[in-house]
């Protein structure tokens, strides 16, 4: 079967997310010993989870992992970015080594890290946290022609769809964390936002991991010449991938997808996550159910994103750097949300009754 | 030594936080291999807490406690809250048997939870979790006249600061949440936040754990009732916590002050736990430099404290249960950001220079 079937294939796979679960954890919270409501967007959440596990409890993630997908960009070529390509690969290495934010803060909530080389240009060492996927040596210059061909889109998606189902299906993976690096990537993260919500480039672009006044210029001109250029369609997810993605977006609107099939929740970083859950949403709608949106990125494309997911992030710490670390920071508030549920005695079980206060 | 004179000589051990250390953090933040300021606030809290430990890195808090201090409250009787005054000896037994949403959380993020009863005015069983300082059976009614004499006042904050001590010297506790549980509580702390930040009780006042509109409004008029009748001058913390405070309030005034003075990091919970900082910081302003906003209550008179506090709050997750959840819920945030400023690598070490990109 041609990879683009494939692709088709498990997104046709999705169920929604179970509504009936959803209705009993609500009903849960109102029986645990707290005036109705209290814990506020934590109550969410936990629904959410039950909705996604189709169990009340839900389960606490005891495993979960963050998939850092890393590639590079074509469009590097037009000034995007102060910093160079060879970056990329540094930071493979400096992931593997255990050096990076990503690292530090996947410790911090016991998470492991998955590196995905779905397209970085420059040759990478082997390394047990290093899965080498390589699509192509990065992608070309979108705002000249398409980033890829459809076929390399698709392979990309599949890439990540893969090293989630081996992630879950063998390493008992229960949480995915959407991660990012790319020297330039918040360049196709913003056109994919654009394509997929219709707003125009200078909303959509921001200053990444911090340019300079010029350079936002030159790059809402980028990203507005390839929309022109263009012109994809968000009812076809692979024309525009390949037309504006990255390799690393593609891949992982694989590692959302596979999430969602599988029945375990994807909790996204930053706008290249964001970026990518558009793109998995267009492809089968039912994905939105699956998602938690870690953090607001400083990232404007991220806001846009997340409103058009109708997302609400949990954090808001005016992060930018990518790698998963917002996402991760996020995942003790969903185990903590699940444990709500699971652990809190009732009214009933404090010996409080219930009914004697209106909360 | 009269009580009042060791509150007093407690409140003039405190140094201020050490602004060395947060000079050589920022300066560690900048060599890290990410773009500079990229992890937003996670690096402003890394900051912090170099300032708190005057060290670089600051330590990762391995040992967190939650102080839920439990006090009754004889303001109750105006029809401040629905719930009955026998809930809070309720909760406090459910908080030693770890059915409560303190609790679920405190395991998530490896917290001991300890039981303060400074006020509650049924008997209470003993448990190991319960420390048994109870000072009086609850307060007076405050709109009729003193919550509690000026002695007790300073024998509640005494009675915090004890427990804290013990935490930290016998008990190895390297980070402070600090959590309430009275029926009512809410009623005293917007007098507190009036009072400290001379705002009207309109603004101050909230729905607690959630009144309707007429308890609201009620409870408003009991707030600027108060305020009036005793004329609390911010300039004299005890004199106001007597006033118009509740044992709760007043113990974690002393939690707060101890975890400073001890050089460990107090991490405020809701708008009571606000309001006992802003008492804590009127005694000895340096306080502020050794809190961290957890997250942002529902309940307006948090904002309005933090605010005054200087504190951005970590979360925002329309939370209104108090205990010390959003609170607790902020110390993965906490223990990531002393973890990025002691785990990563920098440009040098990662092989990156750190002279090619602009940031």
């Amino acid at each position: 079967m041609a990879v683009e079937d494939r692709v088709r294939e498990l997104a046709g796979e999705l169920e929604s997310a179970d509504a009936g679960a959803m209705e009993v954890a609500r009903a849960r919270h109102l029986a645990l010993v707290k005036p109705p409501g209290s814990l506020g967007r934590l109550e969410e959440l936990g629904v959410r989870l039950a909705g996604i596990s189709g169990a009340v409890p839900p389960p606490v993630a005891e495993s979960p992992a963050v998939v850092v997908a890393a590639g590079d960009h074509g469009v590097l070529e037009r000034g995007v970015s102060p910093w160079p390509r060879g970056v990329t690969a540094a930071m493979v290495d400096n992931f593997c080594a255990g050096g990076a934010a990503v690292n530090a803060i996947a410790r911090e909530v016991g998470a492991r890290v998955s590196v995905l080389d779905v397209g970085v240009a420059a040759g990478l060492r082997d390394h047990p946290l290093l899965r080498r996927a390589r699509v192509r040596a990065g992608t070309d210059d979108l705002s000249r022609g398409l980033a890829m061909s459809r076929e390399d889109a698709a392979r990309a998606v599949a890439a990540g769809a893969g090293l989630a189902e081996e992630l879950i299906e063998s390493g008992g993976v229960d949480l995915l964390v959407t991660g990012d690096m790319g020297i330039g990537n918040t360049t196709p993260a913003a056109c994919l936002v654009a394509a997929f919500t219709g707003r125009p480039a200078r909303e959509v672009t921001g200053r990444g991991t911090g340019v300079d006044d010029a350079t936002l210029e030159l790059k809402a001109g980028v990203v507005s010449g390839a929309l022109e250029l263009h012109r994809p369609d968000p009812g076809d997810p692979l024309g525009v991938l390949a037309a504006v993605g990255g390799l690393e977006h593609a891949s992982l609107v694989g590692v959302v997808l596979m999430g969602a099939v599988c029945g375990v929740p994807v909790v996204l970083d930053g706008v290249v996550s964001d970026a990518a859950a558009l793109a998995a949403v267009a492809l089968a709608p039912g994905v939105a159910g699956y998602l938690v949106a870690g953090h607001r990125s400083a990232e404007p494309g991220a806001r846009i994103a997340l409103e058009q997911l109708g997302l609400e992030p949990l954090l808001d710490l005016e992060m930018r750097l990518g790698e998963g670390t917002g996402g991760l920071l996020a995942v003790p508030l969903v185990r903590a949300a699940a444990r709500v549920l699971g652990e809190m005695a009732t009214f009933e079980e404090a010996g409080l009754g219930g009914g004697e206060a209106a909360g």
